[in-house]
């Protein structure tokens, strides 16, 4: 196994996928924010009442989903053929974003649906920060793939995500 | 103690700053990446052999950074006068990213490094996921802030970043 | 009165405001929109239910005010201060999008107000073009303007709007 | 008929269409811009003798385009393969911009020719307003598709455009 | 005299602006671009009658230098207050493109104005390539700055553009 | 041979490629910069101890030729699946700049390979022009294409870069 954007002499390439066929992928990432009761009653009662707080945040996932080819260095463009961010309470004070990225294209969408859910808890984050400063983005990280090479789901494997 | 981008309706906005007088402002952010041996190694003799790997990272950070506006959507366009991303393993297989931001404006800069922290953090799990499919982005949280109403510096209040 | 950014040989340019104090500037839009009564349900259900059909163009229309001196050629990058968008319906199939900018610059911002209403209507037009596909953006206007040499209210003058 | 972004609950979503053929499409939008004799000679003016006027809104509008995907939130990023505008008078008065976008993809190019239209509206706003600050964007509708479940063609239902 | 991006272990940086004072600030860039008979007759032409390949490669530059910050890594993001492009054939197959920057800010607009220069001429070689695949973008180089430390005008010192 | 921009009447226009079939293509295209020895030195000492010089302007210029159709107003948007950069010393103070970019479409990469290019070479610019304000970039131009109508290698040709 070798990291595919490093060469051996350590300078860095994106991947020539030039040859590769297209083929249906999708991928889908969670972050988890943690937060206070008071920053939660806030984001949760603009929410309920509104929508306007969690669509922000939706919002800004799937149009940075978007631009990952612009913000991570060596991504391909792609052309998305759906995003889709969705938030939700875990437990008290801890908050889901699960975005889900689909392509038919020559490589996968994980980092879109790595960008997505890390701009929407950025985009939480920025909401309820003056609420709670001790507001932490707690993990992002991929919670499933298919199409390519390798697939996996992590939430078979392992209901710890 | 209010969210400031939530209404008393629960309709989102953008803090009217007009008013305020600019002043100077940093903040620190600081994401962790939690990665296996092969990918720590990767990494690391790519960086010390050419330095490439966290080149890339700590300029995707930097971009990113001058990119936060456009990204959040309540965040107010800034002047940065400054904008720096660090890397380094702290222990076997977790590397720390550490992004501090600053302008003179009339709010604050914390977005912009939790931003280019976290931009980093995903080019970094963009070159590494083919070695270590577990890899994960671990936390993204704020360090400290100078400027503006509240300071803090979590650093001195606390050795668990 | 001569076109501001029209040389008198025909060529363009932008003005150059190199020279020029900054003061408070301000500047409203109004977009209407024009939707059958399908439309305006589908709209106002999602919006009053959730806020989410609202919140996204809203949202759209903020963060294209951040992006006007990307999109009009002859624009100026200005350090917007605030920018709101609200949507009403005005009367039966009549949506009214307002959209305010505001900023301390050495130039108005007009632009980021049209800029901002027009997005919003686009993105309005966008989720509810599939309803209506008779739907149509039936104007975009500067409403007033404070601040620089010329100030008007046009809602002081007419209340056609 | 139901709006496509918005879901049963409230909540808006990008519509997937990652199963659907590629097809031929095409979109043609109008924008009206009316302003007084004053503007229009300006723009003419300049437009006759050197182009550059209409030269400036065709190319805004030309590249708002290409940028559709970032900014109306829920659309496609889509490869144009096509896009043209067109600008004339049409009365006294009385402007018209003409685009006309063209894809092959999952998905219409509505959209992209709707913002091209506006956003060169837009610019021709922005280098006439200093000469008639009652300059109106009249309009912004969709003249006629082709390509996907439905086409049609406003101009040969009615003449008015 | 030591390179401002570069430190003394070799990583990148930018450069702290924040304690300065903002002054203004002006550069001047000159593209060359080189080309055969047709290609300046092709583009020569349809400027004389229309203007628009030239007011293409302009409004390219002006655009452009606005997109400094998102382009060239270190660069600070600038308050842009004036960007001028000007083409002028300075003989037979050799087209100038001048291209002035200004701002009142912290640091210089150099790359402003060789951006802007730079992709002016790339928007020209794109239009003519298709008549003379030789053409060649032959230097761009900054020909004169003012304001901060380092003040210099290449056209006194020297007439060798 | 006509200007495939540039209409009869002088008007120009993005060429319409939608019958046209997606086939693979590449084009490389070379940026020459000339530069002191002191400025050769620092980049040099940089690049070898820690690549971070070189591996700012290789980033710079991959994440450019992804913002070429954002760029250069008439070319299509292209899903690239290779964008390379590589940078060498060819002669003291003579350092050459090779970009390639792939795709498979309907229309060339070779705005890609220039853009690419010539972003990297104004990123040198920007990190030498400290300690050698009389740097230049000395040239750009395409070196070969493949693919299209049109196909050729001018290294085969001549030696002359």
């Amino acid at each position: 196994m070798k990291p595919s954007h490093i060469l051996a002499d350590g300078t860095i390439a994106m991947v020539d996928v030039t040859g590769k066929a297209a083929t249906a992928r999708s991928a889908r990432a969670r972050a988890l924010v943690r937060m206070n009761d008071a920053a939660q009653r806030a984001l949760r009662d603009a929410s309920l009442r509104k929508g306007d707080a969690f669509a922000a945040a939706q919002i800004a996932g799937i149009m940075a989903a978007k631009q990952t080819s612009a913000l991570i260095p060596l991504t391909h463009p792609l052309p998305l053929t759906g995003i889709d961010v969705h938030l939700e309470f875990l437990a008290d004070g801890l908050l889901a974003i699960d975005a889900q990225a689909k392509t038919t294209a020559q490589t996968g969408v994980e980092m879109e649906a790595m960008v997505a859910a890390s701009i929407s808890a950025l985009t939480i984050y920025d909401m309820a920060k003056s609420v709670d400063r001790e507001i932490v983005i707690e993990s992002v990280r991929l919670v499933a793939k298919s199409g390519g090479k390798s697939s996996f789901d992590a939430t078979r494997e392992s209901s710890d995500v």
